[in-house]
């Protein structure tokens, strides 16, 4: 397996030419474009890993499931249904899904901006920064990693740059979708997307999902059902716009985040962490998409 | 299983009473809305049934992935994926996926109107005659049911009616992404439409996507990757804009066609089939999606 | 006066070479774009021309003002009110401005295609021969022009080539805004749009709507209160989503068609027909909006 | 004339029930809904009252077209037209003009929200309390009355409330037209939107705009160009998408503001100011309209 990830690799580094990295938040232009690498860890624990995969990451928008698992396990998924629908948007990530008239809740998905931050509002907490610390947590046990933290420079480019963000929260307000301080629920927003993260973080979080909740301790953090629900998800919008081309070429539950990670999840079979900072014109990490083809031909992932 | 077919049905005949027939298709309206009927298929070719499994109706949009498979065969992956896109478009099934200013392919899924009958003019024949006796030679195949053939009176019905198909097909043609007769390509497409078939019959061809082409007499009717293809776009586009929905609570991949009917595959697992005329707001049968929410559950079907 | 549209046209000539001929229609290709033709007629009929004021050019949309006109004759305003809204639509002329749900009638405007192919409908004739008689006799008479008649090959052309039209006019079909045969409205639309024209006869058709529905012969051809009608139509929707621009530079109602026609309606004082047809991006004629810049400019025409 | 305002008034009194008090500034709800009343300035400066035309109310958009006029003038055309465009949006007035993928100057027009908020920042002042300072005391000079002062309370009301401003401010941001910081360009904005006018103030400053620029004293405040620009760009989209209609109805340039004032401008005659505070669904006055459109008939007030 360790020989197959770096052929992989090998044969996909090509591709980090291919993308640009994420512009529109200052700090994430510091990185090494040609960075990749990959972590993959089955249902048996045996973990693989294959060039950078050692490199921490912000998040960002990979974060968003556990927001949405966070806030299923604290309010159940007959609250967070009325907050945020379940359909595909076809839209890019940071759409505004807004009709001249109207903004509805069920025209926004939880992987993308909008809905992840109506969702901060669902996680339970006295204050934001006690949502964050509780949201923190959870990573950090899915990851079966306590060393999990913010990047300080990047959360902070972020809070000051994220005018997109901002307009999406304040629609939200207004269209009576979140009714806590807009800045409160952005900054939660804005740490929970600043969380670094490595490729074998990354993996081990989308084990636990592959096991519908189960960690390797044995210990069921979450209902199957919240399980196949984000799985769900994932598959027909956590690639945002991509996601039918990765259900095709893929073929499993992902998330993306512009930081160059993608979480890929097999269910019952294993997590799969990728790094690769380079964006195509969609948010997704260039290399890493390919990566995932190669790996998914070789193994025969596709639960299709 | 019969007995839990059976069981089934009985819980979600009421929801038949939450539902219109199709309005849109006068022919359609002469249905009994209160009929309900399952056929399961396994993969060892075992076939259960309960209710009103005999019952023939119009394939509508059921017909949808078939016409994407002849013309994968026909034509190969590149021609298709030149034509039309694989993302899920967030729409209802009639939408124009038409920007102020452009048409563009990339925004049209072979699930939704527009793509399927952009798709109707890769299928190989001299004549659009010839290409539709292709299309039902397929299906029959699909089905092992020699017999199936095509309702006139809704072919003829939706001939008549068809405006908002007419204008995608124009608009289609407007944009240089079809290039023959509109009326010719038309007329393939509501033949195509007005296929018969029983659940039973669905069943079966849900069960050759989900053995990737197998027949049960063992022959290879099409490539391992056109099941793939075809399954991962039913998976995000393949119930219109209720698929997350479905993904969520179902979790496989399925067509539904506003005639009533629901295929849904279980990949390497089985093929089902399902009827019942009333639809919600967005053309899938209700009673249809309920009994598959309980056989899902039932049978632990979801594949995430 | 014959000095002054001299020198103006002088001026503008060289914007001819900022435009294309119109694409869409074949038979248009075959036009010289560097023609360039004006006409005043005045409240007292003196009548200036300058440049290539006899060239005749089909009216393409410069007949919209008069499909509305005789609409409002035949049927009055609530009838036609009901049918097509009067609101600009900061769209393109072809737009379809359709949301995801449904086309409104109140988002359909009598200058854009749609609503003047709706409003075909209107007119009175037993058949749709009749009714573009009707048409085209009341163009003549406003034009006191009885030799008006149709470019045979430019209406050839829009009828083999005019599918975004067809797509339009199925689409106000499917809901219900048209309930005609679509090929019999659409050919007398073609043939609405067919009608030549020189620059002469647009300045005189634009003078009995500058008088408000009165001739040189004295005769209210229709009341003045279409006129009104008309013109503040014209004013906020006759030259597409370039009308607010055209408002401030040269502040007249105003009608263009894709032939490189325009029409200037000056209340109370004069009309303006010119002619060149090399097109800006919104389908109106380069060379003859600069020259009604001027032309505004030093006769103090804006009527704001 | 006095007893022609009297009359009708009379006649629209009705209408005010017709209409809704704005619902998202909370203060504007404690207004009386069925106050009505109007004066008309003429260019000799008579000036005629009747109803509640001293009722002083927050201008709201009805001080758009000066912050457009002060932004001229402080910056010329080919600034402001740098910054947002002319053609009218046929959309509500806070919506958000806004493609998947972008957000376009060209889009926007200075009498919606958007357009109003960024120019703001084109306003001359070294601080946003120097910028609104000179804004007040152009407002003043042109209703020649320097009482003229904010509503301490509905100004707090929105600065509160605004949320979707704040999103469009963002937006505005998040594309690169505005600079400053959001909320003290907001600031700025809303403090102009709750400046108190009579319908006399309303009449007057309308009288200047009617008058290209020149006060009764004779003094010219801005040039005749400025006037024209502004007057074609009310005609076109004043009434949002509501501005058809009304150019048909009444024939004029005018701005509606949601605390329910209507400026209408006749070029060359008179300037009229009326107040009602029921709203219709577009966000302009019932009552207010109503009475325009018998005023214009009586006294043939359309340019067209």
């Amino acid at each position: 397996m360790n020989q197959l990830l770096e052929n992989i690799l090998e044969n996909c580094r090509k591709y980090t030419k291919d993308g640009k990295l994420a512009s529109y938040i200052p700090e994430l232009q510091k990185t090494d474009p040609e960075k990749l690498g990959i972590c993959v860890v089955t249902d048996e624990n045996a973990l693989y890993t294959a060039g950078d995969s050692d490199i921490r990451f912000t998040m960002q928008s990979a974060i968003k499931p556990i927001i949405l698992l966070l806030a299923l396990m604290d309010r159940g998924e007959e609250e967070v249904r009325k907050l945020v629908g379940v359909e595909s948007t076809g839209k890019p990530f940071d759409a505004f899904n807004y009709s001249d008239q109207a903004l509805k809740r069920e025209h926004i998905n939880p992987m993308i901006n909008a809905g992840a931050i109506a969702l901060c509002t669902l996680i339970d907490g006295e204050t934001y920064d006690e949502k964050f610390d509780r949201l923190l947590k959870l990573v950090q046990k899915l990851a079966n990693n306590p060393k999990m933290e913010i990047d300080e420079n990047v959360y902070q480019s972020e809070k000051r740059t994220g005018s997109k963000n901002r307009a999406l929260a304040y629609m939200l307000q207004a269209y009576g979708l979140i009714h806590d301080q807009v800045e409160q629920v952005l900054d939660c927003y804005f740490k929970a997307c600043s969380v670094l993260a490595s490729s074998v973080d990354l993996a081990k979080i989308a084990l636990v999902f592959a096991k519908k909740g189960k960690l390797s301790s044995g210990e069921q953090v979450f209902s199957k059902e919240y399980a196949k629900y984000i799985n769900a998800v994932l598959m027909t919008c956590g690639m945002y716009d991509g996601s039918g081309e990765f259900a095709l070429n893929v073929g499993v539950p992902a998330k993306s985040g512009v930081g160059g990670g993608i979480m890929a999840i097999v269910p019952n079979r294993m997590g799969i962490g990728i790094y690769s900072p380079a964006l195509d014109s969609k948010g997704n990490s260039c290399a890493g998409i390919k990566s995932l083809e190669l790996l998914s031909k070789e193994l025969d992932l596709s639960i299709f």
